[in-house]
């Protein structure tokens, strides 16, 4: 082999992390070009899983104590706490997942390349070093896994300091005390429900027309409610004018029409404004259209269903091909792109994957939803259970939340779950674990689940959806 | 049929609950007899599983916000809250669950007579009413499900107040600033756990020679570790000599020998005892022997695979009959029994039964322990993880844990799996339901499962297991 390594990897997130640990298993030499001169493992750890599901573990705790045991005086969270109190212990997670994600690649024999990258050819990347020299590579393979980005406004400009996207509202000093959301979407209601915990006033100003329409229909019923007894305040289908500072009262003003009465322009007052924009992939200045790969309207790389491009050579995995854009995603599809490569005959993933939203509490769910159902035709009952009559959820004074399962009429084989509530996220895969392997709700009143235990409320739902 | 009633259960504890209602859903006319004037459910809800676990939400609740975000002056929190503060909540979750066992009775139209049941003959039962007055009442089939009580101890007396069983422990109306228990196993774990976690400072005298012997050894050992860094004191092969009142310095004093220094009378000063011994089965009193029902030396019912006891008209389930003596199997074989009364062809319920210990962190486990395969001669290989290396362990700031699963080394399926930590009682259901649909390790590289989750503890273990 005349190449220097056999796969260099663009990216060191999620996607290319795994992407190369598999293919170091595999015996492969593996080279990762990183360029943030600081930090390995992407947003992944850096500006994004992590920190932000660090911050919500942090606001949930504290409104479960507020919640239960506090003060009569009633403060409310960001009046006791500054961001720095609930990030402190993030900062030491994000040195130590650091220093993980680094002894791994050392473990592994991966080396580091710490630079821009840019493709030549398939087979050719040139690094950019951070003193401005550059150095060039050869691979038998080459992964994109450049991430992704938050996307800009239009309309006004974002300071990082009053104006913050997903990311830099992670470097608030302060918890604010009114937030408006400009935008929909799961990243959106997760910070809604966070800064909400912590006594932060949220507005959401989405544009689109439904609120995370792929929800299964009670799901998104009952995430209304919870927001709404939340004072959550949302507003769909609404375009945002501009966003003023008003000096005088030292607020900052968002002006935004709705729908519903074009003709009226609104205005809400609040101390910061998130933006919630699409992720925009990091294709760019990669060379990736001079060599023949091919990029979507909306700059994400295209890839067949082993993550190869249309040049046999690249692959390409993570946010940068865009849909689901998960870390847990991710890091599958690096693993796979591995195996493709190296002709290591993985089978196919699973068809049904999981998704997780971390808001508080937790949204998650698998296959189809009622709708999914009764749209394709299909014979099937529903058997559902609210978190109201779950012991776990009373013994952890939990009060919302509810389970949901699809399950076909005749065979009872489980075609849909669909869980809003505590541990959703997790509790999860129990139904996805049953679906996989083709099982019954049966399941659940054949085996013992402990009790009290968040996996009780599928043998509830079982026992309703067979019931009447 | 010349019988009033098609069943009389006798206790409505979880195993007499469930039975009740999975009779009434059969179309059978059910009658229970409570000897609570006040309250259904037994023990479960009223002075056992449901208030311990409450209170053990409480203090995990607690001692998690103390850990991350407590003040300075480094109060212990049995100095800022009250036993009432903590339990108020617990009051109202219990009146809720009464009232829910009640309409849930009354949906399914069954009958309650309050008072003590005796049985006459394998059809007949007699309940004396709280007034002295007694009815009799037939029926095909009499389950007895009458459930436990703490046993006493012989070298001391048991006052409620300054010495406490596992039931009283949860009237006290402050928190012991210092408690020994005497006792082992899984009960006087949870306990010891449970008021750690409050800043109790525990002393565990247990005449076991081993410390719960079933668990894994290496879980066990993780055990043992964290009892010592919340620097829990636990000295096995004990021997109590008296406990006496030292009235000079308003303490206790809770005298011993040990296996090892026989001759040396060591002694333990505290604040309050907990006496923890066996659940006792409330087997008297009901006419068994008389009419031919088989009790065992310790006075549990014995009983078939189905739960019918030598009498076959009367069936027993529950902690009456013994071992597992838990809430969660108590339900299924309460339902079991309604099945094989009324020969309604249930399937047997799966063999793989796990268990749950709500200790702090808890622990939860199915199947084969590493020494059971190797005492069985099995060709096995083992995959675990620490908590430590595990992402939604790190944000959530939890240290301690492990998962642990014990495979075949030729077919990859799973034989047993372990765990001490966060959510192990739950998590345990997912590894449950791959072993029971006779799955592989592989399972958990073929399956996208949420990230961050714990779910993802089986995914890294199944790494581990399958490296080198």
């Amino acid at each position: 082999m005349a190449y220097d390594y056999d796969v260099i990897i663009i990216g060191s997130g999620p996607a290319g992390f795994s992407c190369a640990i598999q293919s170091s298993k595999f015996g492969k030499k593996v080279l990762i070009v990183e360029a943030n001169p600081e930090n390995l493992g992407g947003s992944w750890i850096n500006t994004g899983t992590v920190p932000s599901k660090s911050l919500r573990e942090a606001a949930k705790l504290i409104h479960k104590f507020h919640t239960q045991f506090a003060d009569q005086e009633k403060m409310k969270p960001y009046q006791r706490f500054k961001m720095d109190d609930i990030l402190r212990y993030k900062r030491s997670i994000l040195s130590e997942k650091n220093r993980k994600v680094k002894s791994d690649l050392i473990k592994h024999n991966i080396e580091t390349a710490r630079g821009y990258g840019r493709l030549v050819d398939g087979h050719t990347v040139e690094v950019t070093l951070q003193g401005g020299q550059s150095v060039t590579y050869t691979a038998g393979f080459v992964m994109i896994s450049t991430g992704s980005r938050p996307g800009k406004p239009e309309q006004f400009e974002i300071d990082h300091e009053v104006v913050v996207d997903y990311r830099s509202i992670l470097e608030l000093t302060h918890i604010p005390r009114r937030l408006v959301i400009v935008g929909g979407g799961v990243i959106a209601l997760e910070f809604a429900t966070i800064f909400s915990a912590l006594g932060t006033r949220i507005t959401i100003l989405s544009a689109e027309k439904g609120f995370l329409p792929f929800l299964d229909d009670e799901i998104g019923a009952e995430l209304r409610g919870i927001l709404q007894r939340k004072t959550i305040q949302l507003t769909t289908e609404c375009t945002i004018e501009k966003v003023e500072k008003n000096d005088f009262r030292t607020s900052m003003e968002v002006f935004y029409r709705t729908a519903s009465e074009p003709d009226r322009l609104q205005v809400v007052e609040t101390d910061h404004v998130l933006h919630v924009g699409h992720k925009v992939p990091n294709s760019e200045g990669l060379g990736l259209a001079e060599i023949g790969v091919v990029l979507s309207e909306r700059k994400t790389i295209g890839v067949d269903e082993g993550f190869r491009t249309a040049v046999p050579s690249v692959f390409a995995a993570g946010d940068v091909i865009g849909f689901p854009s998960q870390a847990s995603a991710s890091f599958v599809q690096g693993r796979i792109a591995a195996c493709k490569m190296f002709d290591m005959g993985e089978d196919e993933i699973a068809a049904n994957v999981p998704y997780g939203i971390y808001s508080i509490p937790e949204i998650a769910g698998i296959g189809l939803t009622e709708a999914d159902a009764e749209r394709q035709g299909l014979k099937y009952k529903v058997g559902k259970i609210s978190y109201s009559n779950l012991t776990q959820a009373d013994i952890g004074h939990v009060d919302d939340g509810m389970l949901k399962m699809i399950f076909d009429a005749d065979s009872l084989r489980i075609l849909g779950v669909h869980i809003i509530g505590e541990q959703a996220s997790d509790l999860i895969h129990l139904g996805q674990c049953v679906m996989q392997h083709g099982g019954t709700i049966e399941y659940f009143l054949k085996n013992v689940l402990n009790y009290p235990s968040y996996g009780e409320a599928y043998r509830m739902a079982a026992f309703d959806g067979l019931s009447e």
